[in-house]
């Protein structure tokens, strides 16, 4: 029986969504230039629930799923496509204007101009597509099947933080009501992601990733999608994964935090490869100070084709296809 | 009190989902060509019924759609991408396979080419999203603004036909069904519309049209766009426009046909300006012979800024701002 992620991706390579199998499509621009271009649907009480978010952290949300698609592909962000449908509810009062207004703020942040989209009704649910175009070099954008058998496996700030907050919202929490701190940062992490614009650009002209993708499905999944576009396989060393720290409060034990933060998605970090000798290299990023551009080496690339290792304590487990086995 | 159709109006111009307040956004693609793109977003139950259609034809009309915005613009289509949101019931079966079969038919034949998108679930009521990118010389663009007084306006094919089709299907007709060949051909518009792609582009390369839009909202409406875009108004005979010829056996007096077929949608028909004296090189075209190409003349651009008269029996009345008030 597949599961419904199994299923969407299947949907998806067979009726040619996924063509280029990666974060973007990529179309020749000019000749120096490519467009990098992604769809993002949201769809209420599947992908987000409104009595869970605001207005403005659902506009800002929408347009920075897509924005962490260009970033993964190491585009600039150029110009976006909104198209929203409204249920009859939503018409009236405000909620339209704050959505607007989280989905500009973001927008303007990272130099994107709004230039179409539609708008219709819709019988129940609220639902958006988010469409964002975006530049890299002729030939440069960073592919998911680049990764090369010694490289180093990489990833950008924090996983796990948007699952645990997804959990605290499942438990009741909401964001802005009297939490401890630690609930709030998760939270956050889950309602108001930033995409890794300035990191992506940064390793992309620097050529510091043979293959990268977005952490949307979760850090186990994703790494699983480089492996199979590029044909390798990988071992992580579990300790070395940099578990967002306020998840020690909602998970005590190690192994159960773990499996739930590589599980999770929607992290928006950037996950690459790169060869050993480069590493370093990464100390010189992100160049434009936009984020926080800390990276992580968490393990290497194998030639054991499409196989996920996770070594702890010196033992090796295998990460089963459907998400990960706790040791 | 707003009709949705204005409120809707009034949310994409207050969202900036309308920058260019035409049928697609123009961006810069190199230093010959503009990139064209839009989008335009189907809803279950508010744009189109699945018990009216079948699976193949709505894939197909949900290209057309946007082929039609492509057209307008005087656009050459290039790629696709597609977001759908699919309910539990639509899942199994064969409803995908035939949806995205009517899709690929269509975009085979215009050369178009699925690059992306995205699918996620939805509760209920299925979802499609259709974006379309294509190419025109830079600069080139057939703007909604260009229309200039004395010039003449113009009609490609038949208006009304779409709307017949839509009354026919309220009334419990369906497509395959046991139909009067009248009816099957009505249905045939509004179930299996064809974008006028050919026509917008000889139109654009020929440098005929000076304001183009495509018919979406009904001739009326559209005309209307025109004028306000361009700061003119319109003067057009009633007898002149070519209203599809079978709307005779739904509706037999002329003055009630004629202000149904005009205030009816989804024709995607191309209606444009052009300066007098170049009516006659309208002849010449499509080149491709790829869409019907008949061409008529309707009336004239005026300076009577917002207002379209409209002329029969040498009588002249005022189009109304909500739709055609009736002799």
């Amino acid at each position: 029986m597949m599961t419904e992620f199994e299923f969407i991706r299947n949907i998806k390579k067979k009726y040619g969504l996924d063509r280029v199998g990666d974060d973007c499509a990529v179309l020749p621009k000019d000749s120096k230039t490519d467009l990098v271009v992604t769809a993002d649907l949201l769809v209420e009480d599947i992908d987000f629930r409104l009595d869970w978010t605001t207005p403005e952290f659902l506009g800002q949300k929408a347009l920075t799923v897509s924005l962490s698609d260009i970033a993964a592909m190491g585009g600039t962000p150029r110009w976006a496509m909104l198209s929203i449908a409204v249920p009859e509810t939503l018409w009236r009062g405000d909620f339209l204007d704050r959505f607007y207004e989280g989905w500009h703020r973001n927008a303007r942040k990272w130099g994107v101009e709004l230039v179409g989209g539609d708008v219709s009704r819709t019988p129940d649910k609220f639902v958006v597509d988010s469409i964002v175009g975006g530049d890299v070099p002729a030939g440069g954008a960073v592919l998911r099947r680049g990764a090369k058998v010694g490289d180093a496996i990489v990833v950008t700030d924090r996983v796990g933080g948007s699952a645990g907050g997804l959990k605290l919202l499942e438990s009741g929490r909401r964001a802005g009501e009297q939490n401890e701190s630690w609930e709030e940062a998760l939270l956050s992490v889950h309602l108001q992601p930033s995409p890794q614009t300035g990191t992506g650009v940064f390793l992309r002209e620097r050529k510091l990733a043979n293959s990268m993708i977005d952490i949307s499905d979760g850090l186990a999944s994703d790494l699983k999608h480089i492996c199979n576009a590029s044909n390798v396989g990988a071992r992580v060393t579990a300790e070395s994964i940099p578990l967002d720290p306020n998840l020690r409060n909602l998970i005590e034990d190690f192994e159960k935090r773990f499996t739930f933060a590589i599980s999770g998605g929607e992290d928006f970090q950037l996950l690459f490869t790169l060869p050993r000798e480069n590493v370093s290299e990464l100390s010189a990023g992100p160049i434009d100070g936009s984020d926080h551009g800390v990276f992580t080496v968490i393990g290497e690339v194998t030639s054991n084709a499409g196989v996920i290792e996770i070594v702890r304590n010196g033992k090796t487990e295998i990460l089963e296809a459907k998400g990960y086995r706790h040791f």
